[in-house]
């Protein structure tokens, strides 16, 4: 279990805080519109890697401060999209570039804790993919813009959204988001489907998603969060192949510390106190699934 | 073709009456809160599997007594989750285990007769996860109370729900009822999808799905079922595999007795009488995809 | 890059007219009801096909005249199913047969080019599925008439609907359209999220649908559709996959002159003039993925 003082990062882009289970990461960018730019990339990817494995984190909120130009404006194009790629991809060709906002979209999809995008403002770009798609959980203000421009930029999508967006949503709906590159209200029926909630007023959507994240960090255990997030993104290629996994998923679970707390506290109708933490998981079958690091630009699969 | 007296039976956990080619299996617990437990598991399996083979059965329709206190409360966890498991599971480690749960859901889900739950009650647990998620169609009484507690209790989801749902209501959808554990309403947007039909009044649910039962066994065709939910389930891996097989299927079906008389009928404006049954389909090549049966827990893939 | 002239090309089922960059295909069957028969199926695949090559086509429209009986009224089953097959099919057994329906919906949807359906009136079968399912995007008027009618003809679903139409709008929705044959609103919730807009007046159809097409023909790059369709369809098995794919393509797509007109445009508020064509793509690693033509009878996977 990595201790890990968040405020001793040394972070610039964003600011994190731990606060009774709950991390709470806050774009700090406003000056620039909550771009997507500078160290950001790399602190989110840093602090979700770190959140991950760190015990203590149950829940992880991302958010930016209410009464900035946007929650994330996307990528700063005003020199071009040349700032996208690094001098060994020009030498090395086409194979050698790694999208970054894959890179934060993939730290984020695998942290096994709760994960909640607070979107309280304008999103556009990378701004809706990376930084909203591969959250558990969404949510956003009424009044807030969104768009994904790529196919009106000349670039195509980004940031995994190919892979995550039609899961989340079905493809009518990432067709009618995707290829129109339009701007839609959240309450749009082309766009709502991807929010947990929608909130009227922008300075309350923070809160709202604090208070579920708080809610689960106490009421929720880490193990099940941790086997659930991983049986639905590794759910087996048949019906079959699913209840071989979510059989031998419930006996580890199921004879566990946590378990027996849960039916415990709920037979005698008062808040759980789970104690189990996710370092401890002891079964090697856990993860299931093969983990494969493609970050780096040599990497394969 | 099997004849089956389902009340020869000797069912103890539901009631199972065939009337017109509608199957009608009535949970028979409610002195219990319709709780998961008993024979129930092993009851639904041996009614569905039966159901299955016998080509009297056109529609399968479950539901509740409407004045139960629910549809089906979940599992009984006053003893703690050990309950689930068996002696051998514990002297053969953990994958030993089969949750009946996914039994249930696998035998419900593999059936070749429109299935359809008629839930007039509060569900919770098992009580959403098999009990529903695999059959074809849902109706439910707008007043039920829904939950998936499972992060809640400290274990995973189970009963192939991790497959089932997603594929029902896309990812966002899912990730927001099995992740937060949070009880919803029907009519909530989180949770609205899951339904082919919201009923007000709780006894008028049965009814409802009665009504479009007995229209199927009448009107629509047993092979174009089973063919249909079989492409459905296994549509192959690309538009061009899913070309070749659903022509494979449309020259069979549409080349056979059912297909003749259901133009005839379309062009007479008159309701068909389709005559074929399903055992007797000829073509060796259905089912095309490999059945798997791994309720054993020595079974492999 | 082929230059068609569409007037030309002898067409009688459909009318073809390409203006500024827009196709569009208005059937011309209103005398049989706008049925799916006659030289229909090899116009729609000649046409499409023509149009994923001429680099002037940027989007493709199908509509109907507005006041034809239907948008599509589906096959003339008025001689029973035998129509479907040929003489061939029968020779060389069950395996021989190709469903046109499929063979139509796989040139519309392997189409690079955007493809909206505007659908101003009733639709049935395969107007349901090969006529609507592989387009983009769907616009549909208020009052149409929606049905997938199979199982109550005693055929089984076809035109690969088996595969897109759960893609589209999840197993919930596809189950209750495909297994119950019923008719829909277009405003049921059942199918709603089939469409892009639901349009009060019939005759706004068209004109709704145009106004996009135009709109995407103008201010949205061929190249980013091409590559962000084919990220869409074929994205990778794993988020990890994906990742790869689309940073590769986002090295091609970036580094060419539409991304640098776009980033252009947008600094100076203007509309953009992409200046790519997609004849140009000039990475032999598009497409990534295996190209499979198994329209003829005789072809395999």
């Amino acid at each position: 279990m990595a201790i890990v003082d968040y405020g001793a990062l040394k972070l610039e882009a964003i600011i994190a805080v731990l606060d009774g289970g709950v991390l709470v990461i806050t774009l700090n960018r406003a000056k620039q519109r909550n771009s997507y730019g500078g160290t950001l990339p790399t602190e989110l990817i840093r602090t979700f890697d770190l959140a991950d494995k760190d015990d203590r984190v149950r829940v992880i909120v991302m958010t930016a401060e209410s009464d900035a130009p946007a929650y994330c404006s996307g990528a700063d194009i005003s020199k071009g999209w040349g700032g996208l790629f690094k001098p060994e991809d020009e030498v090395e060709g086409e194979t050698a570039h790694r999208d970054t906002g894959g890179q934060v979209a993939m730290a984020i999809y695998n942290c096994r804790k709760i994960t909640i995008a607070a979107v309280n403002g304008h999103a556009a770009g990378v701004g809706m993919t990376a930084m909203q798609l591969p959250f558990d959980l969404r949510f956003v203000w009424e009044g807030a813009k969104l768009v994904f421009p790529f196919v009106r930029r000349g670039i195509n999508t980004e940031a995994t959204s190919s892979y995550l967006l039609p899961r989340l949503v079905g493809h009518s709906r990432a067709n009618s988001l995707l290829l129109t590159g339009a701007t839609f209200s959240p309450t749009s029926p082309l766009i709502s489907s991807l929010y947990h909630e929608i909130i009227p007023r922008r300075e309350d959507v923070f809160p709202a998603a604090l208070a579920l994240a708080n809610d689960l960090a106490s009421n929720a255990s880490q193990i099940s969060i941790a086997y659930t997030k991983g049986l639905l993104q590794h759910p087996g290629d048949t019906i079959e192949e699913n209840h071989i996994l979510d059989s031998r998923a419930l006996k580890l679970t199921g004879s566990g510390a946590d378990a027996a707390e849960g039916a415990l506290a709920f037979k005698e109708r008062r808040p759980p106190k789970f104690p189990d933490m996710l370092s401890k998981i002891s079964s090697p079958w856990y993860p299931w699934w093969k983990i494969v690091d493609v970050r780096h630009r040599k990497a394969k699969l």
